[in-house]
């Protein structure tokens, strides 16, 4: 069966920094009408750092929209026709001032599919030599260096909700440990 | 060092049907100001539930943001005041006819928390007895079983992008695994 819901008309509801904002009539697949609210977002990349001791360099900073700061991997917006690798490799030299020397891709990310059009790439990054940070004006951030094994314990028990952070930690986790179990 | 950004005046951009967008201008650590785009969602909940051949009852439906469908886990929208546990009960039941005899909590799931306020409560549903299917009007969804193992894979390889379903998916594996072995 097709599911498809075709676009009858859209309607521009906010056009603004960091997001558009539209609200479309679709075509259910029963004929009928309905409405579809619709957030884009120009998408982004995230980064896990784990260095040689196992320690992640994760950044520690204020969301405003949950009024609370929050403990996440590095992670920063795509720019216009940007490569999502380039944008991991500045993003992660921006935050924590480190350079990896391989990043391995752990795969897309659909934040909230139901009304939100943004993907976030996650790359496990490794190798690591360190330099400068250098934030963008107007970013607040503190660097943490936690343990990945207990960073994995906090993804289990509810204490890293973020869902990029959480996602990466458990697959950077789960390949570094079968990449030690093949040695 | 505290990052707190507090807010110095707030402008309702749009009140829809299932978000709330505003623009908020606040004070940033050092006093300069800066502007939020945020969008406020009433949050959700996913289950995953996993039958005695370990099965997951996943759903196939048609995600007009990316237009294209997406193999999810059962999920839904929390109605005004509505416990999360119930709202699980409630959308394992509408979507795919099952009831639960045990539900165990898997954390919480923020999709986007840059821009975005929205918190979803994941839950592993087990013990399950089959019933009837009763789907909201112009809800459309393919229920599809697949093994869990099956699933665990597909996350691992970018096959399976929707955070709440890849979450749930890694942290059940996860949790039953554990508890297999205790046995």
């Amino acid at each position: 069966m097709d599911y498809t819901e075709k676009t009858i008309s859209s309607e521009e509801i906010f056009r603004g920094r960091i997001m558009y904002v539209h609200r479309d009539t679709v075509r259910l697949p029963d004929g009928s009408a309905a409405e579809r609210e619709i957030v884009e977002h120009p998408g982004g990349v995230a980064v896990i750092p784990v260095d040689e001791n196992g320690d992640v360099w994760c950044v520690r900073q204020y969301r405003y929209a949950y009024a609370t700061d929050m403990l996440e991997v590095p992670a920063g917006k795509l720019e216009p026709d940007e490569d999502p690798l380039e944008c991991a490799v500045r993003e992660l030299s921006e935050e924590t001032g480190l350079r990896a020397e391989n990043y391995t891709f752990l795969g897309k990310l659909y934040p909230s599919p139901g009304y939100c059009r943004e993907t976030l790439y996650l790359y496990l990054a490794t190798d690591l030599t360190r330099g400068e940070a250098h934030l963008d004006e107007g970013e607040f951030l503190h660097v943490e260096r936690i343990p990945l094994c207990e960073l994995f314990a906090m993804v289990m028990d509810d204490g890293l909700p973020d869902a990029k952070t959480a996602m990466a930690v458990l697959k950077a986790k789960l390949l570094l440990d079968e990449r030690t179990e093949k040695q």
